[in-house]
């Protein structure tokens, strides 16, 4: 018999409870072993719970039973988790986690606990919810050199986003509805201003490329500034904005992780992955490019991936290395984010456009050596400029956006495209 | 030290070798332990290889050796590749293969071989190739009751498809494309009359219920008979006739597994999959739906699935037992096919079109006791008139189709919607 604890009884620990005992059958058969949920820990009453009896509000009950062999962190936030998942850990009880921001802030100390103690610390969970994503990367995918990964990372704002897409929606109104269905908190911040896509990032690249990378090193930007004109002229295009967070290697060996809003063309399948559905795209070199799709957040496909790591836990005592990342305080071969290079979309207002138009195109000629010109996007309307640029890096393109002021144009909107 | 064997050298089995080679550091890594390749089995003569010392034309040496912790087989077939497996497992040594016909008709039997032998039969590499599937289905998604997979599981047919649907190519001159390019064979019967995409939805179905279903029990259909104007009026309607292959559990317990070209509504994402590349839908009880998505062929693609499979058995020498099915010869829990139900795509040619589509229309009111209609598509052509059913069984859609042709209509193409 194989006993587990849940920490917090919120929505996600909840559906962990509801899950496990829904399917406990199928579960025990593939854990190779009889399971049950011993305690439940909520500083919280639950009078009415079927499951009132393995309630607990000491930590110290589930420490120090000698009988649990995992524990399902799903509270949230840094702290007290920290404390109680170190804890459980430095007993040699695998944890597995749904909570992203323990994982981003803390995950290298407590990979490195784990190991000393040869147990397991696992947290599918914290990053795409049900989707499957950090065991392929480190295990179906452990024969490639992983050179990027992209994606949607956050259900909320992709909900929005589909939102002024799909039904022309403004920003603000497609923010009250998806707050009004409760896709978004009271305040939206985590999500629109992408800091939880941000931790999510983060815990992707300390895994994919083994050592531990800080959000507040990751350049981050939401989704507050995307105007519906911009949606539409996008469309126009053949793209679709989305929120984006990245990591990729560079030639130098550093590696350049960011969170902003990128237009992703039509060809590429993230531009079709709508509503509050993430999506997960890895780049290597035996795969070319693979992606993962699912819910990235909600009661119960939070919970399957949860317990799809506990089910792991039960099996295997041992500890898994190569999801292990080392520490890294400086962060030094994080690159500056400017370095960063792609096509760039520029919405520019101006009251001669055959005029500007001609000095950007000059201008954007003589950059690559008469190479390249921009790709215009008729949009019907002569009183501003859109256009999508050659490659280049951000800090070229706030030198050219300067130009294009010189030139009597106002940049109103630049959006990177993602390729 | 781990030394593994690698049996075949053709595409993949090559594909293995150089994508072991390339990044054998980070593959000994995660593997926690030395790695070499010890054998390299092939009848054929290698003698400007730089890896001519591996080469054996017996198997007996591997078997003999002592050595061997591992083995990859990527010869294709049932024979020999069966005898080959088969003495490798019963020496307790973990095989890793990428052949479907192998694992779709000897895989139950392989696998107790394995579990008596407490070592590891995989087959990751069998089914969608680069994308990790089985891996995810049997792990992450285990706390799931799952409802059904379907997906796009050849490439060679969705190019076709993607060829026909994009470039208004015929099937004809698209399987000429596919044929110059070397995506589909000089005889291409296997890809696109289905069987290939056959075997892998018998291995998921095999996995996912727990009983070995055989291809001979699997109707199959492949793409031969898809017209351009189908392609085009689906279009027309919203949606993209993919090569599906599925599997579903029914209420009664049964399951109901097949292979045909269906229509797949745009707000589908299996619909955006295009070229060669591959993709399989997951439903379950907790995770809602998840997808993968990547390429499904190929020699570096499918060696890296093969060295995933390679690198877990190094690091793990137990059977994995959830990934075990059973014996099953009769197959009588597969349902039969036609009572599979779904909107129905019809193209009917008729000399009179109002007047037959009244009659189909009072019909369908007829048949769904006034409750429903067909959703005609407007072509603009009035010599065949084309729409979308109601859902119905196929069974019920062949006496439909008696009845169309009882008002004066010749039925031309129907072709399930997925849904």
């Amino acid at each position: 018999m194989s006993n587990f604890a849940v920490l917090g009884y919120g929505v996600v620990g909840s559906g962990v409870v509801e899950l496990f005992y829904k399917n406990r059958e199928s579960i025990e058969h593939k854990a190779g072993d009889k399971m049950d949920i011993k305690y439940i820990l909520d500083i919280r009453e639950f009078p009415d719970s079927p499951y009132k009896d393995k309630f607990t509000k000491s930590i110290d009950d589930i420490l120090n039973d000698g009988d649990i062999k995992a524990v399902a962190e799903c509270m949230g936030g840094v702290e007290p988790a920290f404390t109680f998942v170190k804890a459980c850990l430095e007993k040699g009880i695998s944890v597995s986690t749904s909570n992203k921001e323990l994982v981003a802030e803390k995950g290298a100390e407590l990979l490195e606990i784990a190991k000393e103690k040869n147990c397991n610390f696992f947290f599918e969970a914290s990053v795409g919810g049900a989707i499957p994503i950090i065991r392929p990367l480190h295990k179906c995918l452990a024969a490639n050199d992983i050179t990027g990964v992209a994606g949607i990372l956050n259900g909320t704002t992709n909900f929005i986003l589909t939102k002024m897409i799909g039904d022309g929606m403004k920003f603000d109104d497609a923010l009250k509805l998806a707050q009004d269905l409760g896709y978004a908190e009271k305040n939206p911040a985590a999500d629109i201003e992408g800091h939880d896509a941000c931790r999510k990032i983060c815990i992707i690249s300390s895994l994919v490329y083994g050592r531990h990378v800080y959000p507040k090193n990751v350049y981050t930007k939401g989704i507050t500034d995307i105007k519906l004109e911009d949606v539409q002229i996008a469309a126009k295009w053949g793209g679709a904005i989305k929120l984006i967070a990245r990591v990729a290697r560079l030639e130098n060996g550093k590696i350049l992780p960011f969170v902003m809003p990128m237009i992703v063309p039509y060809d590429n399948l993230i531009s079709h992955v709508d509503d509050v559905f993430n999506a997960v795209m890895v780049c290597g070199d035996g795969i070319d490019k693979t992606m993962f799709y699912g819910r990235g957040a909600g009661k119960l496909p939070t919970a399957s991936a949860v317990l799809g790591d506990v089910i792991d836990s039960v099996k295997h005592d041992r500890t898994v290395f190569s999801q292990m990342w080392e520490p890294s305080e400086n962060n030094d071969f994080v690159e500056d984010w400017k370095k960063f290079e792609a096509h760039m979309y520029y919405r520019v207002s101006c009251s001669d456009y055959y005029g500007v138009g001609e000095k950007i195109q000059k201008a954007v000629s003589d950059m690559t050596n008469g190479d390249d010109r921009i790709d215009i996007i008729e949009t019907g309307d002569k009183s501003e400029l859109c256009f999508v640029t050659p490659s280049m890096s951000v800090y070229e393109s706030e030198s050219f956006s300067e130009k294009i002021e010189g030139f009597g144009g106002k940049v109103v909107s630049t959006i990177p495209v993602l390729m």
